[in-house]
Parts: structure tokens; sequence; C-alpha cells
């Protein structure tokens, strides 16, 4: 029997739904795996404030676990494994450092400071021989990450894409089911505690781009720096686009994708619609689900909840108890560095099919006008709505176009008239 | 960097998709790994008719690499990991054992010899402290070995089923498509290579049994041995069923499906109707699907390539690189024996919906009297179809029942009196 004490960086969801986890599990792990995994201490902000939310939870965590420092945990030779729950990037980062530092494994499903300090903290755990974790830190319970890391560790892959941020998979889901405006599910959505207060890092992509960095670098072996995504959040979505979409045959989600060809890298996050029966159409809610493709591995989907604090700490515990297990670390790592690999050429040209929603005044000629800007550019049209409008009022004019360079699509959206045809929106089109 | 050299026993299809996977990959995995790859050593029954058959596939082996020897690999100081490729129980088993008892790991697809011989090869791979990597024995490329081992391993699975042989898959899915009755389908993907001269491993259903043997022995941390799984193949199918069960809005597929409620297990492989919506429905061709449910993850849903050299071989060596990477075996084990799990309580009265197909006499009553013998039995119908026949022929019934305990079922079906009503069929039905 082996003795594993664990410090935790904060106790919040995640961190309760660990805690709760090992309680639950901890003679059954000593039955598999001969080890007894015991949280021994707990850093929070404030004790009395934590005690408090703790037992609003039911959550029994003893006092004496409690602290307001955190070199009560980094300090303290009993413990082997610090498992990061505070999100954010700082303190959260420069905390890990200072665990892997001083000669702890580091478990994290914090996607912001791991995409924002990596190469710094890989390179500490590499110096101590220490081992990095971050299973939970994309998709939640989807295994992605031992999946690139280990699975696919000599295979080459091309492609990876997904949905993979569950608070705007819930709005756009349940716009597109209640036919409602993107401020009013929002609301609701915060009222519900399933959008922040703040609920831009979500809903502006930054939590997709932050993931779909990590994903992108360990599926290409090179670094994709954060800064190196391509972001379009939800928040121009209106309910008009999901029903134009729908009434095409479209679904609308969030989508992170990462393409390879060569050496030529598009990794980008953006609102996507998907033909209705493309399996990702019907990942709903909370769920979230990646496809990778690779020369030989083919393809491959992986599908699974990407929130709630049960299903995280599923993630987190399986790599607690393989850090628990082993005495080297074996995680395959990739050249680790802050800049982006400098092999790689970031393109922001890819080819993708367009929906536009264009404004147009109800005149002879606008519609000729409209098709030459996009001939002019080598768009080709795949399809059309033009609706009636009021007397002189101006008509929604929908097309999707075939697969064009992005930035032709844009130079011939640039083409249009103003005076007589608005740019509404533009959302990209996947088969 | 790191020398690896390994030997390979056997180098078929697979064998030979791994070989051209490291030849391809080797300067790659010297970059990110730091490891190079070499096979140095191939174990092949005849060393004349072997080069012939890799000249004919473009395979080049250098001849000085073959042996008809065992010993050649496993007396070989240098060679640290050998990968089998063999196929069937034996002599595969005992080679791989000799391997381990000689310090070398082992990589293996194999899961017949592994199904059947596991706490052997575990014990000695334990005694000599190196590891047993079998990631491709189950769902070729699906990660579903290492998702169990380690991703879940501290969760409580209760569940885990899908589409886990590729023959009976392609097969049941031309059937539906084409409407052509099974011998037919099968002659045709034996001439194409797609089903073995003799099909029974595949289509009696054992492959999918030894398969589901080790991912509910994985799954519930408790040996389910392979003679505790249930097991139907698709011999009995007829394209009449899958035809009825589609104007009842269902699929056919062969699962494998592993359950634990408490101590209580069921593990069974046989045919099965899936509602034509369900996710594993659309899984079609060589394609395979996994589903696991546990207490904490909850719903999670591998699909990829359940065959082919190549996907195959992208899982092996995603097992070797492990395996050259890891000083120390970390695969968490469960308490392997050669005998089922004593806390285990298996069972063969699971509860499932059941579709039956009669022929009965055309005469008044007999409906009166087939639904009486299942009320007698607790067995509720949930649809039906009576087709007309000709005058004087027996009339075919088609039922679907309600959940209902198997055996109920059987009892149900055994009081039908045979003179006026024959049971053509029994397939179960899952949601």
């Amino acid at each position: 029997m082996k003795q594993v004490n664990l410090g935790f960086l904060g106790c919040g969801n995640i961190g309760g739904g660990v805690y709760r986890l090992l309680q639950e599990m901890q003679e059954e792990l000593l039955r598999r795996d001969s080890i007894k995994v015991s949280v021994t201490r707990i850093l929070v902000k404030d004790i009395d404030e934590a005690l408090q939310i703790n037992a609003a939870k039911g959550l029994d965590v003893p006092r004496a676990l409690l602290t307001e420092h955190v070199e009560d945990i980094t300090s303290d030779p009993t413990i082997s494994i610090v498992c990061e729950f505070m999100g954010g990037e700082q303190p959260a980062a420069s905390f890990m450092e200072q665990a892997l530092a001083a000669g702890k494994h580091v478990v994290t499903a914090n996607k912001v400071a791991l995409a924002l300090n990596w190469a710094r903290l890989q390179r500490t755990a590499e110096e101590q021989h220490v081992g990095l974790w971050y299973e939970a830190s994309v998709g939640g319970v989807i295994p992605i990450i031992r999946v690139l890391n280990v699975n696919l560790e000599s295979d080459q892959i091309d492609r990876v894409f997904g949905i993979i941020n569950g608070t705007t998979n819930y709005i756009l889901t349940r716009m597109a089911s209640e036919g409602k405006d993107y401020a009013e599910v929002l609301a609701d959505a915060q009222r519900l505690g399933l959008a922040e207060p703040n609920p831009a890092t979500d809903v502006e992509g930054m939590d997709a781009a932050y993931k779909l960095s990590i994903l992108a670098s360990l599926a290409f072996h090179g670094r994709v720096t954060y800064d190196k995504v391509y972001r379009e959040g939800i928040t121009a979505i209106s309910a008009a686009d999901i029903a134009f979409g729908k009434e095409m045959g479209y679904t609308l989600k969030l989508l992170g994708i990462a393409k390879k060809q060569g050496n030529t890298v598009e990794t980008r996050v953006h609102p996507t619609f998907l033909p209705k029966d493309h399996p990702l159409a019907n990942v709903d809610g909370s769920l979230n689900a990646i496809f990778v493709h690779g020369k030989y591995c083919r393809d491959m989907m992986l599908q699974g909840r990407g929130a709630g604090d049960m299903p995280t700490a599923s993630a987190i515990c399986g790599d607690i108890v393989e850090a628990a297990l082993s005495d080297k670390v074996h995680y395959p790592t990739f050249d680790n560095t802050d800049t982006p690999a400098p092999d790689f050429v970031f393109t922001d040209d890819w080819i993708t099919r367009a929906y536009i929603r264009l404004s147009a005044v109800d005149a002879p000629g606008v519609l000729a006008r409209v098709s030459e800007s996009f001939a002019a550019e080598q768009v080709s049209i795949a399809s059309m709505i033009q609706k009636e409008a009021e007397e002189g009022a101006r008509v929604p004019m929908i097309m999707i176009t075939h697969p064009a360079p992005e930035q032709a699509i844009r130079r011939a959206l640039a083409r249009l008239a103003e005076d007589e045809c608005t740019v509404e929106q533009m959302i990209r089109v996947e088969d």
C-alpha cells in the first residue's frame, strides 16, 4: 500500500467534486491500485467563507485541512501531488510553477493558465522530473489529451475539430429549440448558473480558443500559441440566422477547428453551420464532441460530458491515479516553447463555405450586382433565399457559397455597394 | 536518443502495417520522443514464403531480419519489445509468455490469446516488471483500453456496450442496404477478403465475446471470463427480419453489452435492434463504436476504425512508443485470475425488449392464445404487425415486447402451442 497525499489549490465546484469522488472511492482505489489517496491540505482565500460554502454544498471538509497560505502546500514534504482548481491565469499559474519547482506532480483542468504558461510549467516539471497532467483541461471527461499524447503519438494528425465549450453549446441549443434571441437565453443561462456573470470568456470564444491552442499543439507536435487562433464568438448570432440556417438544412454550433496541411496550419474558433444530420449537429447542451483525423488512424470521434463537477472530477482523478502510480513521467512532450512553432506557416486564408445574410434595397439589378461581386472573386453561390419585404423596406437575402478561400469571400463582401446592400452576417459552413 | 529494438512475431497484414508505419515515422519519432525504433527480427513460418508475400505487398523487409525460430527473438538481449501479430490462441500465447519471461515488453492486438490466457501473461509480466499492452485488441484504433485502464480508473463503470466486430457489421450493413440474405452477403464478403474462409469466429460472435470479456473485466475491475459471455451470432438472421425491423423503425447490429448493477453482471453478444436514430444505428461497415457509462463520468462514446491494417497499426504503435518511454509499467491492473471474479453474480436473466417473429396458422383465436401466453408471463407487447397470407398458408406475426426479464420471454415462447404457432426468430431490442 502506498500513501498518496494531495494538496488542493482551491476547492470550488470542481475541487469539491474531486474531494467527494476521492472520499467515495478511497477504499476501492486501495483495492484496485494499492494506493491510499488522501487530501491533506486545501488552499482557500478565506477559511471562514470556505467553511460556509462547503457547508451549504453539504461537503464535509475539516477546518484543519484549510489554509490561506500556498506555502503550506508547496513546502509540505508529505504532499506529492498538487491539484489546481482556482481557475483563471493568475495566481494559478505561478502557484503551479511553485509546486512543480518543489518537486510535486501537478494536476490541473485550467486551460487558460496552461495555454498561456505551458512552456514554463513544462520546463519546470521536466527539470524536477515530475509530471504535469491536464486531461480535464479540454473536453471535460473526453479522453482527448491522452489520446493525442499517447494513443496517437506515432500518427500524423492533420485535423482536430469539435464542440469544446459547453456554455455556448447550451445557449445555441436553446436558441435553436426555442427560437429565442441570444440576449434572452444568455440571461436565463446566467440565472441558472450555466453562464458566468461576466460571460465573455465563453461567449466570445476565448475558452474554446485556449482549448484549441492546446489540442493543436499536441496534435501537430509544435506550439500553436493562443494568439494564433482566429476567434469569433456567438454574441452577434441572431435567432433569425439560426432560423434561416435551419430552413436550409443546417444547425449552428461554435466549433474549434484545427487543420494542418504540409506545414500550413489553420486554427479557428467561430460559429459554424453543420448539415443537420452531421454527428456534431446533435451534440446538445453540455455534451462535447471532438473529431480527430490522422494519416494512419483515419477518423475518430470522442463524445462525452464537457462540463459538470463529477464528470470533470472523473477525468481529474484519472490523472491523479496515474500520477500516483507513475514513478517516472511518461507523457511524450513536444518541443515546448512560448513562441509559435517556427516551421509552421499560420494562415488566415482557409478554404470554407459561408452563409451570408445581406440586407438589400428592393430594386431592379441589385441581385445581379451582388452576384457579380462574388463572381469577380471566383466565389460561387451554392444556394440562395430571398424573402419578400414590405413596400420600400430592405429585403433579407441569404446565400450559401461553395468552398472558397476565406479572403476571397471577404473581398467579395467588401465589393458590395453599401448604399444598396449591407452585410448583416457571415457564418462559416462545414460539411 | 534511446535505441529501441523490436522483435515481431509474425508479419501479416497488421504486422506489415506496423512495419511500414515505423519506417515512415522513424525520423519523426526520433524528433518527437528521442527514440529510434527499429524492427530487428521477425519470426515467420517460412522465410521464402514470407519474402514472396512481402514482395507481393510491396513491403521491403530484408531477408536478414527473418527467422523461423522464436528463440532468435526471445533470447536476443538487444530486443526490448516483442510485438505479436500471429493471431489465434496458440502458439501466440505461449510465445508471448516466453517473451515476457525473458524480460521483454509485449504488445499485442490478439484478443483470443489475451482473453483466454490473460492471468498467466499478466502474472509473468508483473514478475518480470515488464508491460503487457493490448490497446488494439478491442475496437482497433478506438482508445477504449487506455480509457478504461487510466482515464476512468477512479470511476464506477456500470455499462459498456457497442459495435466491436467489423466483419458482422459489414455484413449486416450490406444486408440492410441491399435487402440481400446472409449467405449471399457472406459469400461476397469472403470473395472481397472482408470475411475469413472459415468465418465462424466473427459470424458466430466469438470475436466480439473475447473482446467483451476483456472490456467487462477492465470496466468492472474483476475477471469476466469468456465462458461467462452469452453469445449468439448473426447466422440465423434473415433479410426478412431486417426488413420487418426497418418497418418498425429499427436497425440491426451485432452488439456486445456488459452491465453491472450491484454485484450482478450481465455480458452478452447478440444481434440487437436499435432505434434507427440511435447513434450506433448509423455506425456502418468497418467502423466500431463503444459507449461507456459510469457513476461520475456519465455517458461517453468513442468511435473509430475497428479494423484495417493502418488504423490498427496506429493503435499498436501508440503502445510501442509508450512501452519504449516507460521505465516502469504504470497500467493499473485488476485482480487478475483465470476464474470469474468470486464476488460477481453472473446472470442470464437480464431485462430486455424483444422482437419476435412467429409463424401462425391463419385461424380464429390464435392471436388471443398467443397474447395469453405472453400475459401469463407478465410480458407486455408494445407493438405488433400481422401480415396477410395466401389462403391456408401460415401468417408471419411480428411483435416487439416492452422490457421484460429474458427468461420470462423465453417461458412465454415455450408456452406457444407448436402446432398452431412456431417461433421463427427472437432478437433483442435496446433503446
